[in-house]
This record gives C-alpha cells, sequence and structure tokens, in this order.
C-alpha cells in the first residue's frame, strides 16, 4: 500500500477530510447512504413512470441510460435526447434527482440540460477528453471504474476531472475482468475500504453489473454496505425478461425495496468514519 | 450460470437441503457463523497460548500453521508435528477444536491424530492425491479454493474428497489473483451466494489472505458476512511485528475481538437460508 | 471458438478474402509484413529527424504521438498540433507516410490533416463516438486491443468504424493485462492466428507496449512474424534515457534495424496465407 | 524487471552459463531444439504404437499420460502403471526417450522406474512435498508453470527441486488463465526471452494445452522457436476425435511431422544465445 505515501503527492486536490457531494440535495458520502435505482436503459415513458413510482419511496437519485454504450453497433443504443426528456419529466413528476451517462465530450452540454449528475461510463474511464470536459462544469459526475483499472489509475481519472476544476466526483465500484465466468464481473469488494484509505472521495457499488444476475444482487449489496460503501447504484426494471439490455441482472422494483429496507437496517450497525484512515 | 443444472449431473452428491458439517460440537452452516482464529504460523508455545487465551470467547475453532507451504524453499517452513503438539495442547487447555494445514498423502494421519479439522490450502486445491487421501477419513476438511480456481473447479475439487466418502468439506474463499496490485488478492465476495446456489455444502471466508493488510479485514469480514457467509478464518497474532509469516495481515487480537462483536451484530440482521437457492 | 459462426452473423462486412489496407502505397495486410517504427512522444522535429532518417530503410511507416493519452493528469501530454507539423514535415522528408494517435472525436479532422493513418489507442478502444468518427472518413485506421478487451469485443469495435462506411481498419495487438508483474502486459500472440481465423482484416503486432523493456522487443517481434502478423509496430528513440515516454521500452536506432532485418529473413519461411482459414 | 538482483540472492544455485540437461542423450539446452511429441493420454498399446512410429523421425522424446490430473473425479483418470509399462516398451520399441507426468509423492519411484524424464504438471507447481521428492532424485523433472503463477513463483519451484540437489530441471511454459475465452489459456511467449534472462534453466513451450485448438498449435509453436524456446512439447493423436482427453487440441501426426520441419527451418536463423542475458 505504497499509494498511501505516493498519492497525496502526485495529486493537488488531496486532502484530509471526507468530501461529501451534493446531487440536488441528496448527500453522498455523509453518515447515510445513497441509493440509487431505475432501468439499464430508457425504453419509454411509461416505462420509466412505472419504475420511478414503485422506487421513490425507497431511492435518492433516479437512473436510466439513453446514450447506451454496447460492444456491438447493432445492439440498441439507447433514445438518446429523447430518453433524457423522459428521465427529467419523471425525475420531477417523482421528485427525485437523476443521473445518466454520458460518453462523448460532444454530448455532455446536451445531457448537463437533462441531468442532475453525470455518469462516466467504465469504458470510457480513461476518455481523457471526456473527463476533462465534464471537469469543466460543476455538476456532480459518478466515474465509474473501468473494468480492467486499478484503483490507482482509477483515483488518476478522477485527478483528470479534479484538475480542470469539478470537484464533485463521487467513484463507483462496478466489478472487474477475472476469469471466473460464473459471475459477469468480480465485484472488488476491498475497492470501497482501499478508496476510503487513499482518497478523500465518496465511493458507491453498483451490484448489478458486477453480478449480472437478479439473485446475486441482493447479498452483493449488503456486502457493499457492510464494507462501508457510500451508496448503491441498482438497476431495476418492471419487466426484466422484455427489457432491451441487462434484463438478467435488473431486479423487480419490490426486490428492490425490499433490499433497501434491509440495507437500512444494516446501516445503524455500521458506523461510517468521516475522515479517510 | 448454467452449472444451476450441469452440476447436479457430475455430482453424485446433490443434495438439495443445506449441509451442516460438526467440528468437535461446532457447528458450520447452520444459523450461526462460526469463527476461526489464531496465528498463521504456530511459532512457539507461548505465542499460541497468548493468542489463545486473548480470542477463547471470541472464537470457536483455533486455528495455527504447521505445514506450511511458502513460496521460496528457504522461507520458514513451519514447526511441523512439533508445532502440531502445541496446537493441541493449547486448543484443550481453552476448550477450543483445532484447525491445521496437510500439504501431503504422507502427512494426512500424523496432522489428523493432532486437529479436528484438517485444512487444504489454496496451492494444493488440485492436489488430487491430497484430496482422495482426506477423502478417506470423516474428518472435516476446510477446502480452500485456488488462487485462480474458478468456482466450478473449487466444487470439483471438494467432489474429489466426498467421493471417497467423506461428506465433511467446508469451503474457504480466500481471494483470487487479478491485476490488482493493492491488495494481496482480490477477494471474490459473490463466491459466498453463488456457492450457495449451487451447492449445499457450508462456505466460509478468509478475509486475512485476500487483503493482505490488517486494515482491510474488518470490512472484509463485515462484507462476507452480509453475503451470508457460514464464518470467518482471521489471522490473528499478539506481536504481528515480529511474525514469521503474515505479519501484516494479521489483526491483534483485542482488534479481532472487536470484529468478532461487530460481526455478532450483524447477523441478527442476516437471515440465513437453509435450503439453497 | 464458437465465434466462427457467430461472427459472420454480427458482421455486415464480413468476406472471405484477405483484407489488404493501403497506406499511401504501403500494402498491410498483404505478402510483406509492414514495419512501422517511431518514438512514443514526438518531442522536437531535431528528435524525429534523428530517428526517421536512422530507420527510413528498415521502416515502412514512420510512427509519433502528438496526443498522449497518460494515466496522469500530471504527465506530459504531447505536443498536439505542433508535434503533427513536426511528424509530417518529417515524413514528408524521408518519403514515408505516417501514423498517430487520435484521442477524442474532436480532433479527428484535425490529425486526419496531418497524418496517413489514424491509431485509436487501446484505452480508447471501446470510445464509440470516436469509432465512429474515423468510421466517416476513407483514411486507414489502426486499432489497437484493450488492455481488457476479448478478441470478440475488438473485432466488434472494428464494426463500429466500418459499419460507418470506413472499411480500411488494421488490428493492433498490444498486450493484455494480466497478473504477472515482470512484463508491463502479457503479448497474448494467440491473438495474431485468431484473428486471421475470425477475421478478414490485417493484425500487426506492437512488442514494445506488451514488454516494456526493450531487451523482449526483439524476441517478441520475431515470435510475432512466426505466428504471421502481418505487420510491426516498435518504439524506437535516439536516446531512450531521456525519452519524455516510455524511454525503457524504447529500442535504439541500430537494434531496431538489426531487428528488422531478423524479421525480413524469418517472412522467408512463413507462407502467409491470403484467405482467412 | 527487479529479479534481476534479486534472484540472484534468493536462488542458491544460481550460476551464470546456460544449463544443458541431458534425457538420455538428448540435449534440452544446447544448440538445437527438441521435440516431444505424443498423445495426452496413453489410451492402449495400439494407440502409443501408432503415434510413436509416425512421429519417431521427428520427435526427440516421447510423451504420454498415464496418471492424469483431471478436474473432475468422474472424468478419464488414466492408466496408470498399465500405461507406463505401454510408454516404455513402445519408447525402446521407436529409440526415443520418454515422459511422463507423476501426481503424488508417493508415485515418484513408480514412475521414475519407467520413464526417462518426471513431468510435473501445472496443478502441482505448488505441491512442495512432490517437488522436493523428485528433488532427491538425478532424474530430469519437466516443470510446467502453474495456470496463475508469476515467473518469478515458477523459478522458485524449480529452486525447491535444486535445493534438493537435483539440478536437471526444464521448465515448460504452457499459457497463463486470463480472460480471454476464445483459447484455453493465454501462451505467455514473454516468458521465454524472460526466463533466459533470469535463469540458467532451459524453458520449453507447450502450444497444445495452451491453445486448446488443434489450428492455433503451428502459429504457436513456431512463434516459440522464434522467441527462443528450446523445444516443443506437442499433443499428437492417429483419431483425435477419438481422444480420451485434449482430442481438440492434438495434431495428427502428419501434421506434427510439417510443423517440425518448419521449425527446423525457423531454427536456422534463431541464433539461439548460450549465456543467459
Amino acid at each position: 500500500m505504497d499509494l498511501k505515501t505516493s498519492l497525496p503527492l502526485t495529486s493537488r486536490t488531496a486532502k484530509l477530510e471526507r468530501t461529501v457531494i451534493d446531487v440536488k440535495g441528496v448527500q453522498i458520502g455523509g453518515p447515510e447512504p445513497v441509493f440509487m435505482a431505475g432501468p439499464c436503459s430508457i425504453e419509454s415513458l411509461s416505462q420509466m413512470r412505472e419504475v420511478a413510482h414503485a422506487v421513490k419511496g425507497h431511492a435518492h437519485i433516479l437512473r436510466g441510460g439513453a446514450f447506451k454504450p454496447r460492444t456491438s453497433p447493432y445492439s440498441f443504443q439507447g433514445l438518446a435526447e429523447e430518453g433524457l426528456e423522459m428521465l427529467q419529466a419523471v425525475g420531477e413528476e417523482v421528485g427525485l434527482p437523476t443521473v445518466s451517462e454520458v460518453m462523448s465530450p460532444e454530448d455532455v452540454d446536451l445531457v448537463a440540460r437533462y441531468v442532475d449528475m453525470l455518469q462516466i461510463g467504465a469504458r470510457n474511464m480513461q476518455n481523457y477528453a471526456l473527463l476533462r470536459k465534464v471537469g469543466t462544469l460543476r455538476k456532480p459526475v459518478l466515474l465509474k471504474r473501468g473494468i480492467a483499472a486499478t484503483i490507482e489509475e482509477w483515483l488518476l481519472s478522477a485527478e483528470y476531472i479534479m484538475s480542470e476544476g469539478n470537484p464533485n466526483v463521487v467513484l463507483c465500484e462496478r466489478g472487474i475482468r477475472t476469469f471466473e465466468p460464473l459471475t459477469r464481473n468480480t465485484l472488488d469488494i476491498s475497492a470501497v475500504p482501499m478508496v476510503h484509505h487513499l482518497s478523500h472521495l465518496p465511493v458507491v457499488v453498483d451490484p448489478s453489473h458486477a453480478a449480472g444476475a437478479w439473485n446475486l444482487v441482493e447479498p452483493l449489496a449488503l456486502a457493499a454496505i457492510a464494507a462501508g460503501a457510500d451508496g448503491l447504484m441498482v438497476e431495476v426494471h418492471p419487466h426484466p425478461e422484455a427489457a432491451l439490455s441487462d434484463g438478467p441482472q435488473s431486479l423487480l422494483p419490490e426486490r428492490y425495496c425490499q433490499l433497501v429496507e434491509s440495507a437500512r437496517e444494516l446501516c445503524t450497525l455500521i458506523v461510517r468514519r468521516q475522515t479517510h484512515a
């Protein structure tokens, strides 16, 4: 763990107290964990409304993808601006701030007009032009860890954003690529305490992409809370079997709400340190 | 997750209800998680006694290594039979059953005379002669996952033991090898619910070897309990800075006891399923 | 190897004969392997001239980085357009076509004005906006494999370029991330015959980034040629100890020229198939 | 590459000149590469005779497995001593020395009575009791690299053998476990020059297990020779479709013989250094 000493030297934005990021009134990195929920892809207004109303009492932030990074150019690519309009409308209807992915520097201003938090996906963790561009705004950024990024590389990607002037970065662990074929990715649960050890930034966990299967989401989510995560991002779909992307790893709204109940109970036991060790 | 259907076909020992393994009265796989603690290496009688008395109220099983698998032939190789005598004497003194590693078929009978549970280490997970040999006994076996073993390979190694007639196998997740250099290994927390999904066998977690650093042990241990692990195996040393092996990842006895207190509180919230999903 | 049948289904640009890509008269994918050489970063006009004159008899294409993707925002980021001017001038002076990396859709037109081939780096292999943008041109593209990309994902990234109308894609294997710490990356030599098996596109090898150390470059380069690679891209610097990036893996010009001599001899023995198996 | 200095400190058997190992008159590590061929499993006397007669003019050593390490206890486990008798008889008939795997310390003396070289398989690379046992003999040992072993760990396993008094160790690279699913393993071709850099021991390559598919074997084999390997071990079966193990990666004898012809031509161009760099 030689980073303990070396990172403060490379980071020009190091500080001792934990940073709390405000997303339209929701505090990420404070005493309470934050829950973000919604479908992988925004598919229609009725789908978004159904999810949003089902989760609104159990979520702080509404998620939904409008620009979708897909391995194949022939897969569904998302509804783009039309999707963002739906997300914004539904967010206002249920009174939740919103988060959505942006994939290209050219789209940053567009996406930023519609959502309260910008997500940088795993494939773009080292898309430096994109990182610099979101760094010129003050809007909070959710920076997912790359599928094969070391924790050091991930923190240095956060530096790209912060060094441009935007200090509002939330890290998101979502699983790394290993040899194990039974899970879509391997959730690196150690990344949660390690980030708290090395950095002042909050770190949340996305158990859905790590697992790739809905029945692993709950145990991984509870593990993340127990390890000290500052929040969860969970894929929820009212009809997973009909989802245009990531159906197998999406929770039904009622299971998601039960999960949040369990996570909240767990939190009463986990004392989350407010300075990084 | 095609194993759901395929493993019952390959396993001749499949069953629906969860298996509970009895180690001299300690139940592994039952409603309460089991805590195993002790030093990496047995170094002296006084060291073992110091650890054992410090943890006895917070542990169910006492661990200590007498035969040590070391990467280099020039590293400390363990006290062998002399160490086993110390472990047995101290176990009896504090009233705890014991577990210790066996590395070779030739040593199985020797180790089995002294301890209550035989440990197969990660390097030997596919040492089939050793697996077959411990399969001929009825003594419980703790089977660690190989550093690069898939979950399927791990379960098939358990089959080697069970197919020889010994059904008393407890699996132990201890981290897998990935590209991340900050942790010694990457704890595959998903393995806990996946094993419960695919197998009737109990699975415990060793956070010490996964982390490689004492300050990650507590969050990883709590994560394991939250994910449904049937127990923990934790390295504890009264003087980590003087340990002959694995000092940096060893907890002081008082921190270990606090960890167990936290884990027990957590358990009151985690409903552990008694059939595998 | 189920891709044999599935990729032609997903690829709308499949064909049976091998594709030969023309870079200003240099044929990549034909009977002779193509050698690309130059420094990691363009540092000055004199540096570029020194390298170019030293390698011109042993290289078909001159490389040099002007936009540098660096893990840390505080590392040297390249000379940008100033560097491209140097590369273009020196390329014309020695009569070699040029290749340089482009990192952002916004820079594509700029870079395309100066160079004969656009390089997409490993970090940007799934930067889909960038892939689509270079797909709208007809200029040849060198697509490096992502550090943790499967061969299937790599071929599907090539599809992003081709499906926009640009068929001139050359693949470049440059090492993948594994647990082995002694090499910077692990050269996946199997990727060469596997790409030839699955795709009609040419594939070249970059032994410099895979090795991370100059003294491994020659054996890896010869191995690549023996495995059937359609060319090599090698980092060459006249003063590696003073290089602003990647000095330790850069060859001195004279060693590079010896390497090309050896590779050419080797080629006389390797019959490179002109249809993909 | 910090091992350059550190390994000579940990190795008590370091030396400057390359070691040449003699297997009943065959020199491994000398100026000519050595070819070992035969079926994965010894299945019958007629199968062994068919292979042996077909390859005898193109092989220096005959291989065949009698004790087979199989992931599942319900797979074919090999013919054991009966198989060794067949191997010995056929080896004498065609005038080739033999190599076969030994999996347990208890079997070492038995296997050593029948074969000229003992193979330690990838799963047993850190089976220290087995390493020590073969270290007490003088018979040559072929030590395969573990599926997730670092090069340093592999060399230290060789130390286990040598430190017991047996200096006759040949290393065998056979692919490591990575995330890439299209190949069975990823051949780490860099291991060849790296071993030559760090150690005085010969290193051969097994392209069959790395590839997992016969049509990749030839390009990988030629790559290995070009990278400086001291030999090849190739699986050959007269009827791969009927093989009891590893059929898909086995070459037909005639293809194997063509491969050796190509490899020998290649060797005339590769100058193999006789001191380690």
